[in-house]
């Protein structure tokens, strides 16, 4: 069995799992796979409560550009919708929504187990909208078109995203005569960072948020440039220093094999790779694309919401890399190291690093636009090669890439960002930031609470989106308490909505 | 002299000085000059302190389409800045900015007194940035290429403009140093709406706002559509009873008239019509607009926004029309009572009912987009025919013009509006709605105290955008008792972001 994985492109980007290039020779920027893209993994994850993932699906005709009365044709939104623990508009059943992220939506729906969980407590509606330009929501009828040119692409933003979620949950409601109903918005990831943003934009239209690992002031300055490849490294070096060093040491040992004759073959050799190697950089973003995820989803269970990975992953990639005999090169460790992440079935003989080409992501027109979410990597506190960010570059293979420019500042203008914790303080409410510290991307959220109804849950051994996950018998007593708690604030939203709808009700 | 009046243009609508034609024949809608668009009335009105209407002129190359990522031209934003009272970054000097409306922003500016008076008072940078598509702020070089279709105007809407506003305060406060300096939002009217929006929309950018005559629930059916036509109609009604029977009267003898032969040509020689009178329709708009008109500018002093007038011109139009002898028919008496508005100084020997057709408007377009404002007359309380508003018709009639379909939802699901009463209180903040029970759209703003912070401030007497007015020697004492309260918690606002500022500093 083959393994297809990214063969790196340069001058794009990804989201969820995006890691930056850092070869200091060539500043560039890559993606790679996020969880959602493999049609293998569209079935449920080992859930305790598999039976709640049950929904119709539909499409709405949904405005391609809300901003503007271009005569743009309409476009089929697809949602997930599951109705059958909802108590009904005149009892003001709760109306649960998922923030749909950049992907298939079925996917998300089976890794946010935790929302239909919870939906029959508290007799609410689910419903799990896709994002514009991701899974079956096309505009111009098919990923083709949709994907042609920056013009055609060039209404994929979270702006209009938010607009169409909010459009769709207006129109649901009046259909439902459900006006009255609370909804309350989840989300984890971009998912979680949209969750956030639309509580605060479109207070009227939802009255919460659970934005789980959602690095919202990962924008601009506001957060330490290093924080996302700190947190992965001390995820390694929180394990096995000596593995955080034999990482360190590898990317030298890596470029100089490369440069010999003969090095790139030896490299494809050393790490089974199928093909061969056409510069060491693929193999850099091959190995930083493995430990950024592996860090994102360090979780205390078996899981695959991507890969099949055993427990506490990070641990088993260190044991196989400090496990190895004394005399083992580095490169030899190396590839142990990450044949957990990449193997941990052992059924693939060799590694594709080569990348469909007809596999154009989303998420990379959206760094080019407006997700710049700018990342160094210090020679200090990184296992990475040092490496700073440089927009100059970024914007130039952004327009190379897409035709397009990017806008940097325009997220935190549209969202804020910036003294977050007076605006926050002063403005919104009920909001809950939830985090593991083990996420790379917890370092760009929210990370204390801020006011009585802006609340951040962090757990120290949490990682990326494993709170929205459904409840599994491994569940750690500490995840079992986060969920309790974001549990417990939802219904207190809801309790207080009621109470004030009484009120008026009752004059 | 003769002024030049506004044709009834059909199919299209108008907002600051928009009614909608009654006649149950023809349900359509008009338009009617609004403040701003007579060059001759550029001029500082008759307020105490002129010597702060001082500003330089500048141009900001603006983005013209902030939601998507389609490559259009940027535009030249014109805005007005004076910075000779300000205090400074290092003092974190506020910014008052007025959010331009839909016309010249010179003339705004000019009729927003209250801003620059305020503003050395508080040691505040003053900047009126202008709306887009109006004034000298044209997309794609000039009017005619801005308003050439529905492709090119399709840029024309509130949320894009509150965007340039923030973005355009973002870059100032940048090259500035200024990112710590409060914003506080003014406007009128369409600004006023806007200034409450952004507030909502970008607390992050802007602390606080004063929505002076937002009409900002006159949307789907918030509040009943009879509203403004009934405000109005008790205008007259209030100064004279026999004034309000004349005028309720006036539209069946104008009707009977024009059916007749040779009607129209009595109707314009009664009326002193410069021209031939093509249908007794463009005689009602005409009348319709006067006394809506005069509705909004009732101002307790003479002015000129728009037409030169006495203090409490509804009072000396309905004494026009009352004192006629006995046996003067109808029409002569409600000619001399328009006179008063048409013709204040006795300068105009005729009246010119046609309209340049190149003077289309933005408004129009707004109106026939996201603007969607429905607007009944009924039978009982207004002195206007019965009419109901058919929104099939208006729909049809912007097809017609623009070829364009209104989106009427929109602007409430954007920012809100039902039960918008729990939506402000939980929500919302520093916003102050203050309204002049004389002026028509006072019936769709906020009446009502919302929170201790979100605040609305009525005065009975006062009408359309009166409190930003400049100071004059005529004011009320509740005038300026409602100018005193405004300027009182804008005064909060800003020294309780001080607080909360320099308590972060110490930390």
């Amino acid at each position: 069995m083959i393994y297809r994985l990214t063969k790196p492109v340069f001058h794009t980007l990804s989201f969820f799992l995006t890691i930056v290039s850092l070869l200091p020779s060539s500043p560039v920027s890559r993606r790679i796979p996020f969880p959602g893209k493999h049609p293998l993994l569209h079935k449920p994850p080992n859930t305790l409560l598999t039976n709640y993932y049950t929904y119709e699906t539909r499409y709405f005709q949904q405005t391609l550009d809300h901003f503007s009365f271009n005569d743009r044709p309409k476009f089929p939104q697809r949602y997930l919708i599951n109705t059958h623990h909802w108590s009904g508009p005149s009892r003001m059943g709760p109306i649960f929504l998922y923030c749909g992220n950049e992907g298939d939506i079925e996917w998300f729906a089976v890794n946010s187990g935790f929302v239909w969980e919870l939906a029959p407590r508290f007799g609410a509606m689910v419903i799990f909208p896709e994002h514009r330009y991701y899974g079956k929501s096309m505009p111009y009828g098919s990923k083709d078109e949709a994907y042609k040119n920056a013009s055609t692409l060039a209404h994929l933003t979270a702006g209009q995203a938010l607009a169409d979620y909010a459009v769709l949950i207006t129109d649901l409601k009046t259909n439902l005569s459900a006006e009255a109903s609370p909804v309350i918005l989840f989300g984890g990831s971009y998912g979680g960072m949209l969750a956030a943003w639309m509580r605060l934009k479109y207070p009227h239209i939802a009255i919460g948020a659970l934005a789980s690992s959602a690095p919202v002031l990962q924008f601009e300055d506001i957060v330490p440039l290093e924080t996302y490849y700190n947190i992965v490294s001390n995820d390694f070096r929180r394990e096995s220093t000596s593995c955080f060093d034999t990482i360190k040491k590898s990317w030298d040992v890596i470029s100089s094999v490369g440069r010999k004759v003969n090095g790139l073959d030896h490299l494809a050799k050393t790490f089974h790779l199928c093909g061969k190697l056409r510069s060491s950089d693929d193999l850099y973003n091959w190995l930083e694309s493995a430990y950024s995820y592996l860090a994102m989803v360090d979780y205390p269970y078996p899981a695959e919401s991507e890969m099949p990975l055993p427990a506490h992953p990070i641990k088993e990639v260190c044991k196989a890399i400090d496990d190895s005999a004394d005399g083992t090169n580095v490169l030899d460790r190396i590839f142990k190291g990450v044949s957990v992440y990449y193997n941990y079935t052992g059924k693939a003989d060799c590694f594709e690093v080569d990348e469909d080409l007809d596999g154009m992501d989303g998420w990379d027109w959206q760094a080019c636009t407006e997700m710049v979410m700018p990342m160094s990597s210090d020679k200090n506190s990184s296992m990475f090669p040092e490496w700073a960010f440089n927009y100059t570059s970024y914007a130039e293979e952004c327009l190379n890439e897409f035709g397009v420019t990017p806008r940097p500042t325009w997220i935190t203008t549209e969202f804020g960002g910036h003294d977050y914790m007076s605006v926050l303080k002063t403005f919104g409410s009920n909001i809950i930031f939830s985090n593991g510290l083990l996420d790379p991307w917890s370092g760009g959220s929210v990370l204390e609470n801020i006011s009585d109804s802006v609340v951040a849950l962090v757990t120290e051994k949490g990682a990326h989106h494993l709170d929205l996950r459904g409840a599994t018998a491994d569940d750690p007593d500490w995840l079992v308490a986060q969920r309790t708690s974001e549990a417990k604030l939802i219904k207190g939203w809801i309790d207080d909505y009621y109470t004030t709808k009484k009120a008026i009700f009752k004059l």
